[in-house]
C-alpha cells in the first residue's frame, strides 16, 4: 500500500498543536505515511506578510502558536482544494460554524476512495427534522467517507509543550482503522487509547461543556468542594442517560476514557465555560452575552449554546427534561429563566435520587 | 416493630457532622427509629470540664466541632458499652486504629439479634496470611453481624454547614437494610444512593488516597490540568482493575456514584493526601514524615499508608506491579525508592495505552 497522504484541515491553536505531533509520527513512520503533512491555512497577513508564507519558512505559527516550532514536513497551503485533494486522511480541526462551508468546497474533489477523516471539533447540532447532528455525521453525509473523532483532557498550549496526557479516539471501524489512526497520533506525551464507541466520545466532548457551566454556577455561589463533586456526577450520569437515549448501546466504559472523566475534570476545574458562569453569577444581573464578550475576547462560549441545542431536542421530544434536570437547568440559567441560586433546587430531586429498592 | 435504637461509635469532626444528620432524621421518623441517639465520646477534658458533660448541657462538641449545634436527641455517652449495648444500628466512625479494640470491648456485649452496623471509615488493612481486610469485614468478624458502608464527596466541615452533598451506602443485603438506612441519612442537603456493591464503594473509599498522592506529586511538579487529569484517570482505571482483581464481580456503575468519581475528584483538588504529597516534592528531599508532622499537626495521611499496604499486597502476590503502574509508582515516590520526578516515566506504558486492536 502506498504511504498515506495526511492533511490537517486547520491551523489555529489546537490545530498548530496538532501539527507538531502528527509531523513528528509521520516521520517517524516512512512505511506508513507520506513524509509531507499538508496544513490547510486560512489566509490572513500578519505585519504585511502572508501567515501561509510565515508558517513555510519559519515553521512557526506566529498568531495561533507562537513559540512553538513545528517539524518542517507540515506544510502550510492556502488554498482549501489543493490542500485536500489527494488527501488519504483529512484531520478536520476548525471552529464548528465553519464545517458546512468546507465540506461544500471539499465535496466531490476528494480522492475517489481510500479517504478517511478525523473530527477534533468539539459541538453538536440538532438537525431541522428534530434529533442529534454529532459533527462527525454532518462530514460523512457530506462528503461519503467514515470520519473518526478524537477527544480528551488537551488543552493546546500543555499539548503544544510536550505535557504528559491523554486522549481517545472514537472509530466506528475499530479494527480497520485504529491501528493506523493511533499511530499517526500516538506519542511519549500524548498517549492514545482507540475505542469503537465513537458517537459517546464526541458526545462527551460536547455536553461536557454544559456540565461545566453548572460547575461554573456553584463556583460562583461560593459553594464548596463537596457541592461542586456532587454537580460534576450528576453531570456525568445526565450525559451516560442522554448518549444512551440519543444511541442506545453505547458503551460505560467509554466514559472512563480521557474524552469522559478526564476532559469533564479539567473543563470543571479549567476552562472557559466554568469561568464565564462563575463571572456570570457574581455579576449579579448582566446578560450572559456580555460576560463572554468581556472575558473571551470577541469568542462565545459553547457551554450555553450546546444547553440550548439540548433544551430545545429535549423540549421537541417532550418529557424529557424531568430526566435531566441539570441539563435544563443550566440552560434555564444562562437564558435568565431561573436565578443561579435555583440551581440546587432544581437538582435536589434528581432521578438519581430517587432509585427504588 | 420496635423502633429502632441508633448509637454513632464516635464523636470527633465527621461523627459529629453526621450526628446532626442522624439526630434530625430519627426525629423526623419516630416509627421507625428511637428518638434518642447516642454517640460515643471518647471523654477528654476541656478547660477542666468533661467534653460528654460540655455536649449534653450546650449540643456544641466544642472540641471537633465548634460553632454546630446538635439536636438535642444525641446524647453523648462516655462509656463504650453503654452506649452500644441497647444499639439496634451502629454507626462507626472513629479512626481506622481504634476499631480493633472497640470491637474487643463490644464482643458478646451487644443485643442478640437484630443489630446491624455501617462503617464511615476510611482504610484498608493487610490479613495475617496475606490479601486484603477491608474495616468493614473486621467489625463482621469481630462482631458477627452485618456492617455496610457510607462513602462519598463529603468534607465534613462542608457537611455539617448543610451544604449540598451525595453520599453512597454500599448495602450488600440492599432490598432489606437499604431503605431503613437510606431513612437514617437521607435529607435534604445530603442525598443518599444505596448501592449493593459494598467492597467497591468501601475500597474506593481507601484507594482514591493513593490516586491523590499521585495528584499530589503532578501539583508539586508543576504539571498542567492535562496531566493532572490523565494521572486521575490512570488512578481510576487501576481502582477499577483492583477491585475487580480482589472482588471479582465488582458492578462498574459503583464506581459513577459519590463514593467513587466524585470522592476521587474532591481528593485530587483539595484534600491533605495532595497537600502533603505536593510539599514533599516542593520541599525536595525531605522526609514524607517530616512534612506530614509540620502539615498534618502530629497526624499522619492515608494515602502512603494504603500505597504501602497495597505494595506490599501486590508483591506477595507476585507480577502484579506492572498492572498497577500508578500505586506502584506512589509507594515507590513515598519511600523514597524514585523521584518524584519519575512519576511519569512510570505511566508511559500504562496497561491502559497498550491495548490490542
Amino acid at each position: 500500500m502506498a504511504p498515506l497522504k495526511v492533511t490537517i484541515v486547520g491551523s489555529g491553536n489546537w490545530g498548530s498543536a496538532i501539527a507538531r505531533i502528527v509531523g513528528a509520527t509521520t516521520k517517524q513512520n516512512p512505511g506508513e505515511f507520506d513524509s509531507t503533512v499538508k496544513m490547510w491555512v486560512f489566509e490572513e497577513m500578519i505585519d504585511g506578510r502572508k501567515l501561509s508564507e510565515i508558517i513555510n519558512e519559519t515553521h512557526e505559527n506566529v498568531k495561533y502558536l507562537p513559540g512553538k516550532i513545528l517539524p518542517d514536513n507540515v506544510v502550510a497551503v492556502p488554498d482549501l482544494l489543493e490542500s485536500c485533494q489527494d488527501a488519504n486522511v483529512l484531520i478536520f480541526v476548525v471552529p464548528h460554524q465553519f464545517v458546512g462551508r468546507i465540506c461544500s468546497t471539499l465535496k466531490g474533489n476528494l480522492k475517489a476512495d481510500g479517504v478517511q477523516a478525523i473530527s477534533l471539533i468539539k459541538g453538536v447540532s440538532v438537525r431541522k427534522e428534530g434529533g442529534l447532528k454529532l459533527i462527525s455525521e454532518e462530514i460523512e453525509e457530506a462528503l461519503g467517507l467514515d470520519c473518526s473523532v478524537l477527544m480528551g483532557a488537551n488543552l493546546a498550549p500543555e499539548v503544544a509543550a510536550d505535557n504528559f496526557c491523554e486522549a481517545t479516539i472514537g472509530c466506528k471501524q475499530r479494527k480497520d482503522q485504529g491501528p493506523i489512526l493511533k499511530k499517526l497520533f500516538h506519542t511519549p506525551h500524548f498517549r492514545i487509547n482507540v475505542v469503537e464507541d465513537a458517537h459517546t466520545v464526541e458526545l462527551c466532548g460536547a455536553l461536557k461543556n454544559i456540565v461545566a457551566c453548572a460547575a461554573g454556577f456553584s463556583d460562583g455561589l461560593g459553594y464548596g468542594d463537596n457541592t461542586k463533586a456532587a454537580i460534576i456526577r450528576l453531570g456525568l450520569m445526565e450525559m451516560t442517560k442522554f448518549v444512551e437515549h440519543y444511541y442506545p448501546g453505547s458503551n460505560l466504559e467509554t466514559f472512563f476514557e480521557s474524552c469522559g472523566v478526564a476532559d469533564l475534570i479539567t473543563t470543571c476545574y479549567g476552562g472557559r465555560n466554568r469561568k464565564v458562569c462563575e463571572a456570570f453569577v457574581k455579576a449579579g444581573g448582566k446578560p450572559l452575552a456580555e460576560i463572554e464578550k468581556e472575558l473571551l475576547n470577541g469568542q462565545s462560549a459553547q457551554g450555553p449554546l450546546t444547553a440550548e441545542e439540548v433544551y430545545l431536542m429535549m423540549e421537541k421530544q417532550g418529557g424529557l427534561h424531568d430526566k435531566f434536570p441539570l441539563f435544563t437547568a443550566v440552560h434555564k440559567i444562562c437564558s435568565g429563566k431561573v436565578e443561579p441560586t435555583g440551581l440546587i433546587d432544581c437538582l435536589r430531586n434528581h432521578p438519581e435520587h430517587m432509585r427504588d429498592f
